[in-house]
């Protein structure tokens, strides 16, 4: 029996293990690409929970949104990110580290729940990339978000040569 | 005639032809430094839209300001910037690429227009810098921003050695 | 009479000067890791003023908390920092550059002393690292932190191989 979270499994085979279907990749809103590779850094634009150009979830977590669906939102911005990944890379087994994930959560009032709605983004990417992988984390609360989103995620992967 | 647009013109020669003139670089408001190059990444401070320490926009857009202040507040920020590389590198020319853009914008209620905001930096860098060099793009609502400003900007340059 | 900001005092030497005593260094609280390192640069997951998991600070700055609590804060959180990157790196003296110091203030109303309360992580950092290791700097005002966090930074490192 097959154990996804097993070494020897690649990125892209757990993605088959898990089921998971990638969204198509984000495309641009503005003057902006949605990745940049200097070395071998991979920056990412912030990602939205969108499928296409249609956002998922709107509104603040913590007032129309509670943290089980901010949570939601993180997982599926997650899995834009990774569609936007593969796009660049041709295969996320290309990925060697994440670097760093940024939560970005439109709150209101005195919501502190934040690492929650997190580990959504979180606890995808790691199923997927494996522990070795796992990013450092910068989860933050914002006053307002782009087009009315509740999440943004910044990312920036190490990818092989 | 010339297409400031096309390949072989230069980051310097395009500033020229748009008759852009560049404000003085920012100097810092604490104990920190406005530029540090490791390797060929350059990292900026913060970027306000300021002549000198002077802000020139200030309050929150969606609030006392709307979204074209807001607009013309990120052009303002983006040009700081420029003179802010410049004075590091000599010339714009040294860049061969922006790697991120963020713009981070103080907002009241239900403000929704980031992206427009936003390409008032983006659409001045990649006038400045061509297409083929444009940046990831992170942007966020913010709930105040140091001194009042309704803008600041995060940019990463990839530059020749 | 020893000077503790002469060139020849290293990091440790200054932490040592300075009578500076590191707290224990932060644990995640969700599926993260505290530091990646890819070359020669070190990413820190987001620092709040924690001594172990628990926070010295709760509130929001120019709300329950004064400007000079909030500076305090910074310090506290900039503290943790050195604890972190002492248990990454075995030694504060590989640090050859502070490349980036974010800082996130939780902010009520129209709070605008940003940089007095960034001041306090960025004072800490460059009595310990010294004038010619001084990093760049984003300072921003949050909607909110996680778990009710004044403070929260952002830090990258150079690091010698």
């Amino acid at each position: 029996m097959k154990n996804p979270t097993e070494p020897q499994h690649t990125a892209e085979q757990r993605l088959h293990d898990l089921k998971i279907t990638l969204p198509p990749a984000q495309s641009p809103f503005g003057a902006y690409v949605e990745t940049v590779q200097t070395g071998n850094l991979l920056f990412l634009t912030g990602m939205l929970p969108v499928v296409g150009r249609e956002l998922k979830f709107v509104g603040r977590v913590g007032g129309e949104l509670t943290a089980e669906d901010g949570r939601k939102a993180a997982y599926a911005a997650a899995l834009t990110s990774l569609a936007v990944v593969k796009e660049h890379l041709g295969s996320l087994d290309r990925v060697t580290r994440i670097v760093r994930l940024g939560v970005f959560i439109a709150t209101s009032g005195d919501f502190r729940e934040h690492p929650k709605v997190a580990d959504g983004a979180s606890e995808l990417l790691e199923s997927v990339f494996g522990k070795d992988k796992t990013s450092t984390r910068i989860v933050l609360g914002m006053a307002s978000l782009p087009l009315g989103a509740p999440i943004e995620l910044e990312l920036i992967f190490e990818v092989a040569p």
